[in-house]
């Protein structure tokens, strides 16, 4: 049988808990298909690594990520490496990411049932139906521009970040964009987010957007909005941006997080974090060179070793990772089949199969079991 | 009478059809309180000022702007002068911001009246008591930082543009949310709102509020938040933010026009841009070096010229340009109390005393006539 190596990072906070219940499902996808071998293996990362060996991405978590055929990921960071602390977890995600080449990040943000429609912070009306992509640039901008702290020379007391963009990394994250648009037919609209009335980065974004999509790509329909209306367009009236919402590092960091919340529970949402040609994102044969999966939400520590975290948006990222990295769209859509058969069932007595975060009392091992059972 | 020099810049879209109704409000105060006059003086700006003189600000414009005891302004903008255009209006209200020092934008996000919560995209119960005062920092950051456009020399194709602050510029708009958390009691709070896990102008930003608040303001109540988790719980959970949010310009930008849905209409919103010592924003007798007033919304390209525009944005605009650059509380709580009067007046026989963007059938002119009534 072939062998993929899944290098898994459970991370801090709910992330160890969360990514059991997902590696649970991928052993069950494993022992059911003779021809393939899933072999997981767990490294050190984020705020747990810095506790271990003192750094949050140790070299052999490294290389171990460089080497597997995909990484599943919880999730880092927590109060106790906070902004002041000397070695903090979130430069390790971003050297994993830079060094990966991990440009294109993905994350679904739409109602995985109807039934969840209660549960969005929106009037039901203006939530139904909501369904976008947001599709990130995740090693440019002001993420990876130089940067002067206030304490440096010169000029103590003043702090700058350079957000830079080239018109490749544009071009090469707007394809991936129009791959995932062409995935469904007819295609996906592509709104383009940027802040050109203002930033130079952004006029850059949108005039190289219109060329990629225009020259190679001239059956999608797409628009340019500016990052502020975006915003508000997005609470007052979201279906608006259905479609693929294709944005820049920090814009896509803020919108996708925005997004996230309007389908009732952070919780559900998978992403996927990508390197390579994008040529062939939405055939069921493309292999990204790298590729990166975790859940949308972050470490949680308020409700971390409670046994109470949502596991769902890391088993769709461990079905993403099936789908994307190796290739394997059937065990994909078996497992989101079953996380939607498992939503979808009726509360009974009280005891809804949901988790707290979805008014539930479900806890996280006996959701992941029951995804096992509907598999 | 002391006399007060107002400059009126009505600006494109339905600008001139709000500002019209804000400036017919100021006329009645003006005619009815014989200790002080009110010179109005309308001057190009914008796009209307590309058309007539070839730039956004003429300097006639700005030199009355200067002199002036404040500013109204409508709003700017449209399809006539988009991105790609030669000319632009943005950069000109860039320039009057930085020239005039206009540092501390302020936007209150709430609910006028109860009876607005229908028209919220929230869930009732989620929006109910949303009171926020966004606090952004206007003429620092990536808006003023330098920049390089992709089509000049060296790197032709490589766009960027850097943020940069200084402890001074952090300091003094630390000051202003902190007055204006002190004006009521008990005091608000302050969140503060940045990107300090990975830019280190929000490094900076994060140890100067903490500093100034401490040292200067021990009596307030504040906390860090990160701009993409704040853009999520504004959505999933907006009262947890009440208060005053402390940010950014470009941060301020985007949390400034999320909030301002909130509350279910744009339309109904003022805002302020401050120069000057910030250390009485709070007492009535306060008074900026230079103040601009203008509604939150944009200039609507789509329903300019139809009438049917709400003026109450820049109506309470002008109530707060009393309060703040002319020191006349009296005025301006006024008209505060005709707005909401009007605003909650029921609607009878299907013709709601509101305007479209309300489910109403109020014209512009007719709902500003009612305010002039109930002054
Ligand atoms: C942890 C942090 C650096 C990261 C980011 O800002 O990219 C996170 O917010 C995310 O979106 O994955
Ligand atoms: C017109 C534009 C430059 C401006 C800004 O981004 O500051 C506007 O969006 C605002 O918020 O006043």
């Amino acid at each position: 049988p072939r062998v993929f190596r899944i290098a898994v990072l459970p991370g801090d906070g709910i992330g160890p808990e969360v990514v059991a219940e997902a590696t649970k499902v991928l052993q069950v996808v494993n022992s059911a298909s003779p021809d393939f071998e899933l072999k997981l293996e767990e490294h050190q990362f984020g705020g747990a690594a810095i506790d271990a060996v003192g750094e949050p991405l140790p070299p052999s978590t490294l290389k171990a990520c460089q080497e597997a055929d995909a990484i599943l990921m919880g999730s880092i960071g927590g109060p106790k490496w906070g902004v002041d602390a000397k070695v903090r977890p979130e430069p390790g995600l971003l050297t994993l990411r830079k060094t990966l080449g991990l440009y294109a990040n993905i994350r679904p943000a739409n109602f995985a049932s109807e039934g969840l429609l209660e549960y969005t912070p929106l009037r039901p009306e203006v939530a139904r139906g909501f369904d976008t992509v947001v599709v990130r640039e995740l090693i440019g901008g002001l993420y990876f521009g130089t940067r002067k702290e206030a304490s440096a020379e010169p000029d103590v007391g003043t702090a700058w970040d350079n957000m830079i963009y080239s018109e490749a990394e544009i071009q090469r994250i707007t394809r991936v964009a129009a791959q995932i648009a062409l995935s469904t037919n007819p295609p996906m609209e592509i709104h383009s987010i940027d802040k050109a009335n203002v930033l130079a980065c952004s006029r850059l974004w949108r005039k190289t957007v219109t060329e990629t999509l225009t020259k190679e790509y001239p059956q999608i329909i797409f628009d340019h909005q500016l990052v502020d209306s975006t915003a508000m367009v997005m609470v007052s009236n979201p279906r608006k941006l259905n479609g693929v919402i294709l944005t820049e590092n920090l814009f896509g960091d803020i919108l996708s997080d925005q997004s996230s919340v309007i389908p009732g529970s952070l919780g559900l949402l998978p992403s996927a974090s990508l390197a390579g040609a994008p040529s062939k994102v939405s055939s069921p044969d493309f292999k990204p060179t790298h590729g990166l999966y975790e859940p949308i939400h972050g470490s949680a520590p308020d409700i971390a070793g409670k046994g109470i975290a949502n596991p769902i948006g890391t088993i769709l990222s461990a079905a993403m990772l099936l789908r994307y990295s190796l290739g394997l769209d059937k065990p994909a859509s078996a497992i989101e089949a079953a996380v939607r058969k498992v939503l979808d069932l009726p509360a009974t007595g009280g005891y809804g199969l949901r988790t707290a975060d979805l008014g539930g009392k479900v806890g996280t091992t006996e959701l992941g079991y029951k995804v096992v059972e509907a598999l």
